[in-house]
């Protein structure tokens, strides 16, 4: 726990929350600020910054959460698809630094555009790849 | 494995790939179409269709993984960031129906907005709550 951080305080139930799952390592709770209503976020209970820095039980546990609650927000709220996304650092648009996985529902025609998609130059892609294979 | 899926292709090696990573369970590429190079998808080996129909233990394997690999395109691209993404279902944005998992470097000021986020009506949160609730 971070004395400071707002999702431990939610864990806690210092700060209230709209939880809608619980288990022993895992806390869901609905997101304040949704990109449509449902849009709920899943987090670990031992505070860990981000996808980085957390133990590989906790990314387990977070993964089965993720189904299990994500089911349960496409029924919820009658969505037509769910989006999962995280971000991890300021550049990636992470805000709170507790890590959190978005459940977000789309319904069909909602306008959003998740991942706007461009082309690799000819050869880029595999010195890229190279790049990224050598930290491997 | 599905002889109509690309991405079941790709895993047999039908298809060329720019792979960054594999293990028993998991297999890892470059995107084709990044948001930004480096873009890589994490898939499980076997046939799934999104987050719905995999089982745990495919989910549990590319939690780990999504770790790794995100720490690599990190830094092997050098980025600011990274977002982890994945869609369920065409109103989600799925083209390709075998799962996968974005991960999408990010740069200071690279213009990506990727969960453009509102507001509840007054009352609204705590009613979506109780209905996703009633599936958990």
């Amino acid at each position: 726990m971070m004395n400071d951080c707002i999702f431990c305080k939610i864990i806690k139930g210092e700060i209230p929350s709209a939880k809608v799952y619980e288990d022993d390592k895992v806390y869901a709770f609905l997101d304040i600020m949704p990109v449509n209503p449902g849009h709920t976020l899943v987090i670990p209970k031992k505070h860990s910054e981000n996808i980085f820095d957390t133990d590989d039980g906790d990314l387990k546990a977070i993964a089965v959460a993720l189904k299990k609650v994500s089911i349960a927000v496409k029924k919820g709220v009658k969505a037509d698809g769910i989006n999962i996304g995280q971000g991890n650092g300021r550049a990636a648009g992470q805000a709170v630094f507790h890590l959190h996985f978005h459940i977000m529902p789309r319904f069909e025609n909602d306008g959003l555009e998740m991942f706007p998609q461009k082309k690799y130059r000819e050869g880029e892609m595999q010195q890229v790849a190279g790049k990224i294979k050598s930290f491997l």
